[in-house]
C-alpha cells in the first residue's frame, strides 16, 4: 500500500486529484499484495434462493419469479447479464435454495440446500446445519471461480422476499427498530410495507437472534443466498481477491461475513448506495463508503458490476499512467 | 422518450429499480431520437490553452506544464489516455491557445488562436474576434469528429491557471462572491488561494462582464479552451450527440454554451461532482445532477470518461435486456 501510494504521488497529475480512484488503487494494492494490481479477470456470483416468508405478502412479486429469473439469467436477458457483459465479467448463477425444480440447465450451478427457507416469522429460517452448508456452498463456488482465474469478484442475489431477512439482520446488528430499516424492496405498496415491518418484528420476537453471533443470526432470520454470499466473501478475502458488494441483500451477507470473520473487512468495496431504506445503516455497520450513488434498488449484482468500471479505472491509473519524470513534466512549485 | 420509458417498464426488473440508468436512457433516446440508442462510438475532446493570469501565482504548477501535458497526452501517458482507453473512447487533443510552439506533433490538432490569453486582471482575456474564432474551432473539431462517427462525446481541458477564469465565469453568472466559488485548483496553498480570489475579484472589477451576455463574459474573463469546449457543446447538441461534461472548467464552458444557445441544455450530462469549490454553483446554474461523486479534481475529461461507462450501461440496459413477456417472467401483483 505504501508503494502504491508513493507511485500515485509520482504520476502526472496533482497529488490526490483522482480522489477515490487513488484510494481504491491503494486498497487494491493492499488486498492483492501487488503495487500495480490488475483486475482483468472478473466474475459476478449470483446466488438464488427462496424465502418461506414470501408467501405472506411481503413482496410485490410472486415467489415463482425467483426460478423464472434464474432462467432469464441463464438466457442472458437480465440486467446483470447486460452489465456484466459490458464490464467484461463472467456471471455464475448458483441455485442455493430455489423453491422449484430447475432441472438440468446449461450454465446453472445446482447447489440447492433446500426448497427455500422456512418462514422466519414462525421460527428459524433454517437449521444450523443448513446455514453451515450454505456458507460452504459459497466457499466452494468462490474456490472454483478462483481456479478459473479471478482478480475481482462481485456478489449478486436473487430471491423474492429477500429484503425481509436482510432487514431483520440489519435491525438486529444495528439495534434500530425494524420500521427504520425495512423498505419497499421491489416496490410493495403501503399495506405491503406494513406487512413487511410486522414480519421483521415477528421474526425478531419469535427467534431472538443474538446480535453478537453471526451464525445464530444467519440461521434464524437469514436466507440461503445470504449465507452463500457470506461464504463467497470469506473465500475471496482468504485468497486476497477484492470483493465488490452489491446492495442491500449483499450488504446483509457482508454483515454476516464480517461477523463470522472480522478480518474480511478491508477486502470489501461497497459498490453503491441503494435506495432501499436500511442500506445506510448497513454501510455504517460495515464502515464502507459506496463508490456509486445511482438510485439503484435491483440487486442481482447490478450495482457491483457498474462499480467494476471504477475499480478497474483505479487499477489502470496506478499501472498505466506515466510519471512526471517519464513524461518530462514539471512538478509542483514551492 | 415516451417509447424508451414504456420499454423500460416492460424489462425484467421492478419499474424504476435501475434509477438513474433509466433516466439517462430516456434522455439518450430524446437526444438521439432513437428509442434504443447506441453509444458505441465515443470521443473525448481535450482543448489546451494558456492563461495570462497564470504568471501571477494563481496555480500550484508553472505554465510550462500546459505544453508538457499536451505532449504527455499525445504519448498516451496521462490519466485521460488511460481512462478513455478503458472506456473504448478515442482522444482528440487540440492546441487552441498553448503559449508555446509545439511544432508538428503526430496526433495534435493545431488550431491555435493565440499564445495564451491576456491577463484578465488587467483587461479582457481576449478580443471579441478571438472568442468567436475559438468557438468556431470547437464547432469545427466537433464536426470533424462527427464525420468520423460519433455517438457520445466528452469535454476535457488542459490549461495551467484555468480554474481562475472558470471561477470568474461562475461568479458572474451566479452572482456569488468570488471567494465562494474560487478553490484550490491543482492545489495552491492558502496564500495562492488568496491571490486567486483577488485575481477573480480584479477580473470582475476591471472587466465588468455582462452576466446576460455569454460572449461578452467569455471574451473578458474566459479562456481559449473554455471557448473551444463551448463550441464543441453547441456543435454536439446541434447534431443530436449527447455531451458528457467533465468538471469545473468544462462546466464553465457549458455555462457559456447554454448562455449562447439555451437549447443545448437537454443534451448535457454532468459526469461528476468536482471537489473544486464553485462546481456546485455551476451544476445549479446548469440544472444538472452529476452521475458520479468520486472526489475528482483533475480535469482533462477524466470524470467524463469515467461517466461514459454509466451512460453506456444506460443505453445497453434499454437495448439489450429481455422483456417480461420475452423471458416468461411474472409481472408485479395487484
Amino acid at each position: 500500500m505504501t508503494a502504491a501510494r508513493e507511485r500515485q504521488d509520482t504520476l502526472t497529475k496533482p497529488v490526490g486529484s483522482l480522489g477515490r480512484l487513488e484510494e481504491l488503487s491503494v486498497q487494491l494494492a493492499g488486498i492483492t499484495g501487488s503495487p500495480r494490481p490488475s483486475v482483468a479477470r472478473k466474475a459476478v456470483i449470483v446466488m438464488a434462493g427462496d424465502h418461506g416468508v414470501a408467501r405472506s405478502g411481503v413482496s410485490a412479486y410472486p415467489p415463482e419469479v425467483t426460478p423464472q429469473m434464474v432462467l432469464n439469467f441463464l438466457a442472458g436477458g437480465a440486467a446483470i447479464n447486460v452489465l456484466a457483459r459490458q464490464a467484461g465479467a463472467r456471471v455464475t448463477i448458483v441455485d442455493i435454495g430455489v423453491a422449484a425444480d430447475l432441472g438440468e440447465q446449461p450454465g446453472l450451478n445446482s447447489r440447492k440446500v433446500a426448497y427455500g427457507t422456512a418462514d422466519l416469522t414462525q421460527g428459524p429460517a433454517m437449521t444450523a446445519g443448513q446455514a453451515e452448508q450454505a456458507i460452504q456452498v459459497g466457499l466452494d463456488v468462490l474456490s472454483d471461480e478462483y481456479d478459473r482465474g479471478l482478480d475481482l469478484v462481485a456478489t449478486g442475489d436473487m430471491g423474492i422476499g429477500n429484503t425481509t431477512p436482510s432487514s431483520a439482520i440489519i435491525a438486529t446488528v444495528s439495534g434500530l427498530p425494524p420500521a427504520r430499516v425495512t423498505g419497499r424492496g421491489t416496490g410493495v405498496d403501503d399495506e405491503g410495507l406494513a406487512r413487511k415491518v410486522a414480519a421483521v418484528e415477528a421474526a425478531l420476537e419469535v427467534n431472538r437472534p443474538d446480535p453478537d453471533d453471526a451464525l445464530d443470526l444467519l440461521q434464524k432470520v437469514g436466507g440461503f443466498e445470504i449465507a452463500g454470499l457470506a461464504g463467497v466473501i470469506i473465500g475471496a478475502a482468504s485468497r486476497r481477491v477484492p470483493v465488490v458488494i452489491d446492495g442491500f441483500i449483499s450488504g446483509a451477507a457482508a454483515v454476516i461475513a464480517a461477523g463470522l470473520v472480522p478480518q474480511v473487512r478491508p477486502y470489501l468495496i461497497a459498490s453503491h448506495r441503494s435506495v432501499e431504506v436500511g442500506h445506510a445503516a448497513m454501510l455504517e455497520v460495515l464502515g464502507l463508503r459506496p463508490v456509486l450513488d445511482l438510485d439503484l434498488q435491483l440487486g442481482e449484482g447490478t450495482g457491483a458490476a457498474l462499480a467494476f468500471h471504477v475499480v478497474e479505472a483505479a487499477a489502470r491509473i496506478l499501472s498505466e499512467m506515466a510519471t512526471f519524470s517519464e513524461a518530462g513534466v514539471s512538478e509542483k512549485e514551492g
